[in-house]
């Protein structure tokens, strides 16, 4: 019986077991977004800030751009969820996100990194990744380049776009759990790697339009946060925000074919989406790690 | 005589004379819009940037965000009005911002506050609202959160938004006019408090999917400064605002019930509005205070 | 036979022969661009960074936002080409341009300078582009009061709209070339004054609507240094990405007459033009310098 096939397929299996409970979390953590509302901080980069706050709001969410050093303990501090994005720095918001960060540690808050552009190229803010790793993440967010780097790989982003497959980096990304309790990584498929599950969630969707939409992953990040701070464990909130987008991007591409139509449509199905949506289009399977 | 709800009365059919005068003095206000084109310095935040521009130039005004201390003097002596945001603010921004509400008092320039967040919480930009009413803004608008911790009261925000009603806080407002001809509050209805007429405007309108669209309040704030740029009196343009904003929503909301297309027809409506959708579709009564 | 006007008409012919090649080198620009989708480094301002983002992603090219003076010269040295735009600088952008264009010079990149609001009023922004006039940009581009303040004409803007047409504008702006290859205009009709071709061509099309969508010009200026990027030469790059603006702007605007409809249909047009649509709907003609 230890036939390393016949053991994957035991293990496939027992893993399939596992769908629907993770299914039923989800639309809780869906039911909870609404319900609750929770107050997201966000220190996010210039081109996202607007749309990440749109989504939020669309979602059920109430975003807050707070990034300041004078400001960001008493306000992460009162926050529900911290979601930090180093898409356009500057030395107050790099202060700020420390402080957060540690904030958020203190207080044993959830809070999502997002490192966008991590790499050899851009070392000012992938040294301040490396600082802020310390403060213990729930959720590290990214495209496979800026994941697979931060997992020590010689991979180099192009400018914040990635230049390889999620598919072919979540295997190497398993150090990175050391650090979060998820690994989340964007791509034609979302790979979660989950320390909580022991597992990998692959989840299948959205639309080959997404990434022509900049701030996707940014508000993809900011939008785990939020389901985080509503969700039964970080593992269900992470693939609750990466199932909401990949359906509402399937659903928006039924409607629109170019950019600027999808990016109207893809805000409508990220609003209307309910939970027989995700009783309907969730395409996800769980893998083993 | 002295019977108060006979007073009331008395006082309310008084008031309502005020109503054709004050509308007529709004279309006044629109028309100057179109015809003057005025330049609006705007300081306002990383979220609302793009948005409020494109409001201001849909609704005929011309925009300009120029937020550096080194030009905030030079720009604010030319500029027809001045909008002042502390949504997102950094150090430079708030010296920005010192300089062009001195340059405005100094010149007796029109310049309306937004004190997005005051409260216990956000300090930093409390304590800068706090100085910067010294310098006599026209206009103090803001979501009823804000206003009513700015009023005095034990109120926090829930980050940006609001936690309590703008029916419930316009009466405890009073006392901010001792710093501006008219105090404008945001919510299900608006509510403005006029210095200039002793009365409070209560504009009814708009949807309930305006709070859906992030720096919603942002865009009204700014807008009011390009209509009081132009306006026979401080009220005339800050009502004008107000009405102009919940006639486009209303409107837009007849062809669109989600936020992603609500978005688009709002900014259509903002565009298209005209003297007679003032005529047909304004819906304000005039309270005493 | 000098009598002038026969001289001119016999420039004129002589010009008229190169529209062709332009043409196609245009179109092979669009081509280009599809295919090697190149890495723009931007740093503009807040108003902007999200629509111009989204305008180069949906015309093929890979935007990043990057403005730090900490990251600013390891990324323009991988960056094929760079745009700086001085929209709402803030000192720590103010030194990143700076190096950026250092860098630019040294590797011998590409860079566009865009100098917003440059004028007597705005002295901050308008003596660092004089600055950055030093660091041979390949294109400078602006609205006619920029442009031709920046040519020595007391031209004030209006803020950051032109007070002044592009066709009153453009022989003043000659002098120019000594700092740029291409000198680009725009206004109702677009012209670009060219070094490489000793002319200037005139682009016709757009809409009105263009100067009601906030950003646009900052999004062209971006879209020139994604063109030039990867055309055969500067005249070719420039005139490519004002073309596919004036294709987009007059195809948007047969479906949408609003601008918000404006705004989401001039993005699916930028998304989906094509040759065929480049061969049908050029409008532009070359004139002597």
């Amino acid at each position: 019986m230890n036939h390393p096939e016949q053991m994957n397929k035991t293990m496939n299996t027992s893993l399939s077991g596992l769908t629907a409970p993770l299914l039923q979390q989800v639309i809780d953590a869906w039911t909870e977004l609404k319900t609750q509302q929770p107050l997201v901080h966000i220190m996010t980069n210039g081109v996202a800030n607007n749309y990440v706050a749109n989504i939020l709001l669309a979602a059920g969410a109430s975003p807050a751009m707070i990034d300041n050093p004078f400001e960001a303990e008493s306000f992460a501090s009162i926050a529900s969820a911290i979601n930090l994005n180093l898409g356009t720095p500057t030395s107050e918001q790099m202060q700020a996100m420390l402080i957060a960060a540690q904030t958020a540690q203190r207080l044993d808050k959830i809070w999502v990194l997002d490192p966008v552009g991590y790499g050899p190229i851009l070392k000012w803010r992938s040294e301040m990744v490396d600082t802020l790793l310390q403060f213990n993440p729930a959720v590290i967010r990214g495209n496979a380049s800026e994941i697979g780097a931060l997992a020590g790989n010689q991979i180099q982003s192009k400018g914040v776009d990635s230049t390889v497959s999620s598919a072919s980096v979540y295997r190497q990304a398993q150090p990175l759990l050391e650090h979060a309790t998820c690994i989340a990584i964007s791509g034609e498929s979302d790979f979660i790697l989950s320390k909580e599950l022991n597992s990998v969630i692959q989840i299948n969707g959205g639309s080959y339009l997404q990434p022509k939409i900049t701030a996707s992953g940014c508000a993809l990040g900011a939008l785990t946060a939020a389901y985080c701070a509503v969700s039964n464990n970080i593992t269900a909130g992470t693939v609750a925000a990466h199932i909401h987008f990949a359906i509402a991007g399937k659903k928006a591409y039924e409607r629109a074919k170019t950019v600027g139509s999808f990016n109207v449509a893809f805000l409508d199905e990220i609003y209307t989406l309910d939970a027989e949506d995700f009783q309907q289009y969730s395409d996800f399977n769980i893998l083993p790690l």
